[in-house]
C-alpha cells in the first residue's frame, strides 16, 4: 500500500508502520519522491540526504521485524524527519544557511538530533533557514529563498523556513526547528502547520548554532498537535552540558493530551498592539475565542499592549548576542554575510552595554509580570503573526519582517512555552495561525488545549493545492 | 543589670530580654552610648536615629510585658539593628552614600526593613556605605571613610562598611547589608564579624537602591553564625514585587543549625588564583581545612583558578548595570559622584553590548559548572579576601580594592550562597575571614558548617581593643 502523504500524520504513520500497512522504506521513499518533485519549486532543503535516509529506513524496518516487543522505546521508529540546517549532524554538512559554514561537517550530532535518531527517526536531510537564523523571512542570499507551498510567490516566514515548508508539503512528517524571536511559530503560521516552542531550557540547544544563548529554543514543526506532543516527549529533558538546559521533571505529554479544556480560564489578547493586525487575522482570533468558549473555557479579553516593549527588548538582545557570537566573522569577513543579516549584526555590535542592561531588566520584569498573569489565567491566546505570508518580490518581505515577530518574540524574552496551530485562512487562501501560551513548563496544558481546538476545527486538514496536484 | 556589649550576641540578648535580665530600652541605650562614644572615631553611621530607636525599644518592652505568649512570632523583639543606608526607610533619609540622595526621604520601607521591623527589631539608624555601593573600601567622599575598629588607620572594606564596623564595635547586634561583588563578606572579613550573602533571589531587594539588578543580594552582618540564621529566618521569602525574588521554599535554618558536618565532602580552594593571597591568609585557610577534618568532614583540595574569569565578568556586569541605572545622573551631574565611582560608571557606560553579552555567557556557564561542582562536593571553603584590611592613607585602599573582590564576586555572578566568618588573625592582629559556599538554596548547610566551625574555634570571641577600652 502506497502511503498517502496528504492525510498522513506522524501519529497515523506510526500506527500504520506498526500494523505493517507499509514499511519505513516505502514511507521514506514516498517522502523522497515528494522532495524530488516539489523541492525544485519550494527550495526547502539545503542538503537532502536520500541515501542516508534509505539506509536508516531499512534499519528501522529490520529493527521492526526483529524486536517487535521493544518498539515502545522507539517512539519515532521509521518516521521521516527533517532538520533545520542549524542543527549539527555528524558527517553531514551544517551550513547554518551561511557562506561561512558552507563546507562545515560536524563530528557530532546536536543533542536533539541524537535524541530523535535514538528514537528511530529517519533523517531526510537539512532544511533551508534564514542565514544564521537571524531573520524571519527565509529569503537566503546563499541558498535561495524558501517558497511558501500555498503560494510560491510568497515567503514561508522564518527562520525555520525549510522545516515548515517541508512539513506543509508532505516531504516529511515532522521537522526540528529553532526559535529565538518566533522562528518556529512564524513559518508554522504562514505555512499552515503546527509549531511548538517549548519553555526555555526544556530541550537542549547543544550543537545548535547559536543566535542568542539567552533566547534560543529548540522546537518542533508537525501537521498536528498530537504529533508535536510525540516529538516533545522524545526531545524534552535535562542536558548538563547545555548551560541553558533546566533540570525540571518531564511531563507525560501524550497521556495528558485528552485533558479537558472546559473550566480553563483563557485570556484572549486585545489592545492597540494586537488590533493593528490584518482584519483577517483579527476575525480568526475572534473565531478562536468562540471555539474555546464552545469547548467550555471561560474566555476573557485582556489588553496586551504592554508586550510591545518586550518585542523591542527581544530584538535588541538577539542582535547583541548574535553580534557577540559572530564578532570574529563580522570583523574578518563582513561581506560574506547577506546584507540584511550583516546590518542586523552591525546594529547589534553598535548597541551599548546600557542598552543591553536595560533590555535585560525588561526581561526580568516581564517574566515576573507573566508569572503573575498566569496565576490568574491558565492560557493566553493571540495571533501568531499580524499578517499572512508576504510576497517575496522586491523588498516586501524585508519590510514585512519587522511585523512578523511582534507577537512571537515576547515569549522568547520571557521563555514561556508557545504553540502555533492552524486557525483559519485569509480571503485569498493563505493560512493563519493561532498562538497558545502558558506559564513556564506548561507544555502539557498548551498541547491539551491545542489538541482540543484542533479536534473541534478542520483547518489543520487542509493541504496546499500544489501538494494535492503532485500526489493526488 | 547593664548589658555587657562585649559578650552579647543577638541570640544571648534575645534570651536575656525574655528572661527580663534587662529591657530592650536598656540594651538600646547601651548601644546608643556605644555609638555616641565610638562613632566619632569610626564613622559607621550616616544617620543614627536614637529618638526613633528609644521609641521602638519602649514599644518592644511594652509588647513584651503585654503579650508574653506571642513572642515567638517576634523573632527580633527588642533587638537593636542597623541598616546600610542603601535600604529605603519610611520617613528617614536614605542617602545611598551619595550627594544625589543626600536629602531623599522615602515614603516606604524596603521589604527587608519591613520584615525586621515586623519581627520587633529596634532600628538604630542608617550606616555608612561606599557611595552607591559601587566600591569595596568604604572610603566615602561625601560622608567620610569608615574606620576599621581593629585599627582606625585602616579601611573596613565595603561597601557595607558601616554595618560591619557597627557590629564589630558593639554599636548594634546585627546589621543589614547588600552584596553585589562581596560588599557584605569583605567588610565582615576585614572587621572580624560574620557576613551572610544568601542565594540570589532568597531575600527581596525591593526598596534597596540598585547597583546591579542581576547581582544584588540582601544579607546580614552579625557576631555569630547562629545570629545570622535567626535573621535569615526573618528575611527569607518570596516577594512577587521584586523581579529577582524566587518563589522557593524557606528552610528552618535554626532547627537545622546543629546538623552534623561529619561526613560532609568539602572542597578547599587552591591553585594560582588563591595562592596569590597573603601568607597569613593561606595559613588561615590551611587551619580551616584542618578544623573541618577534625569535625569529621572529608576535605579535598581543588584547583579554583578558573574562577578568575568569573570575577572579571562580575565586575563588568556590575559596572554596566550600574551605568544603566545611573545613566541620567551620569549625564546631568557627573561631578556629583566621587572620583572612583564616577570612573567605574564611565567604564561601565563605555562597555559594548558584546562585552555585556560575553559576560552574561560566562555567567550562564559558571552557574552550570558550579551546579556540577556541587553534585560532587557539599561545600566549598576559600578565603574571603586575599589580604587583610589595607590602610586608608594615600591610594593604598583604592589600589587594594581590586584585590578585595577576587574571591567573593564569583559567587555574585553565580548567585550561590556564601558565608564569611572569622577564621584567624594576621601577625599584626587584623582579622581574617573564611568563606563557605554551597549550591543554590544551600543556606542551611552553610550555616550548619559555619556554626560547627565557630563552636570548634574561638576567633569570633575576640573584640577590637578599642571596644574593650571604652566599655570595660
Amino acid at each position: 500500500m502506497e502511503p498517502d502523504l496528504i492525510t498522513l500524520t506522524l501519529y497515523t504513520a506510526l500506527q500504520a508502520l506498526r500494523r505493517g500497512d507499509f514499511s519505513s522504506l516505502e514511507l521514506t521513499q514516498a517522502c523522497l519522491r515528494q522532495v524530488e518533485s516539489l523541492d525544485p519549486s519550494i527550495n526547502a532543503f539545503i542538503t537532502p540526504t536520500p541515501e542516508l535516509a534509505v539506509q536508516a529506513a531499512m534499519q528501522a524496518d529490520a529493527l521492526h521485524s526483529l524486536q517487535p516487543s521493544n518498539l515502545n522505546d522507539l517512539a519515532l521508529l521509521g518516521i521521516p524527519v527533517a532538520l533545520k540546517d542549524l542543527f549539527e549532524t555528524q558527517g553531514v554538512r551544517t551550513t547554518a544557511g551561511s557562506r561561512f559554514f558552507a563546507d562545515d561537517i560536524p563530528s557530532e550530532d546536536a543533542d536533539a538530533v541524537r535524541r530523535v535518531k535514538l528514537a528511530g527517526a529517519v533523517i531526510l536531510g537539512k532544511t533551508n533557514t534564514h542565514e544564521f537564523a537571524l531573520g524571519a523571512t527565509g529569503v537566503n542570499p546563499h541558498y535561495g529563498a524558501v517558497k511558501n507551498p500555498w503560494d510560491l510567490s510568497r515567503i514561508t516566514g522564518g527562520s525555520s523556513s525549510g522545516s515548515a515548508a517541508a512539513v506543509a508539503s508532505g516531504m516529511c512528517l515532522a521537522a526540528l526547528g529553532s526559535d529565538t524571536g518566533g522562528s518556529i511559530r512564524i513559518p508554522a503560521s504562514l505555512c499552515g502547520v503546527v509549531g511548538l516552542k517549548p519553555t526555555f531550557g526544556r530541550v537542549s540547544t547543544r550543537g545548535v548554532v547559536p543566535l542568542s544563548w539567552n533566547l534560543d529554543h529548540v522546537g518542533i514543526l508537525t501537521c498536528t498537535v498530537r504529533d508535536s506532543a510525540i516529538l516533545l516527549q522524545v526531545l524534552a529533558g535535562f542536558d548538563p552540558h547545555d548551560a541553558a538546559s533546566a533540570d525540571m521533571p518531564v511531563d507525560d505529554y501524550l497521556a495528558r493530551l485528552e485533558g479537558r479544556v472546559a473550566g480553563m480560564h483563557i485570556a484572549q489578547g486585545m489592545g492597540e498592539y494586537i488590533e493593528g493586525s490584518d482584519p483577517d487575522v483579527l476575525s480568526t482570533l475572534e473565531t478562536a475565542g468562540q471555539v474555546c468558549k464552545d469547548l467550555g473555557a471561560q474566555v476573557e479579553k485582556v489588553d496586551l499592549s504592554w508586550i510591545s516593549e518586550l518585542a523591542l527588548a527581544n530584538t535588541r538582545m538577539t542582535q547583541a548576542d548574535a553580534a557577540a557570537f559572530h564578532r570574529e566573522r563580522l570583523g574578518s569577513n563582513p561581506d560574506w554575510f547577506g546584507t540584511d543579516v550583516r546590518q542586523r549584526l552591525e546594529a547589534g555590535a553598535a548597541l551599548t552595554s546600557t542598552e543591553y542592561s536595560l533590555a535585560r531588566q525588561v526581561q526580568s520584569e516581564a517574566r515576573r509580570r507573566f508569572e503573575m498573569f498566569f496565576t490568574k489565567y491558565d492560557l493566553l491566546i493571540l495571533p501568531t503573526t499580524p499578517i499572512s505570508a508576504p510576497e517575496i518580490a522586491g523588498n516586501v518581505a524585508i519590510e514585512a519582517a519587522r511585523q512578523l515577530t511582534r507577537f512571537t518574540s515576547p515569549f522568547n524574552l520571557t521563555g514561556l512555552p508557545a504553540l502555533s496551530l492552524p486557525s483559519g485562512f485569509t480571503s485569498n487562501g493563505l493560512p493563519l495561525g493561532l498562538q497558545i501560551v502558558s506559564k513556564h513548563w506548561g507544555e502539557a496544558q498548551i498541547l491539551q488545549a491545542g489538541h482540543a481546538f484542533e479536534q473541534a476545527t478542520e483547518w489543520h486538514l487542509h493541504r496546499p493545492a500544489l501538494v494535492r496536484l503532485r500526489t493526488g
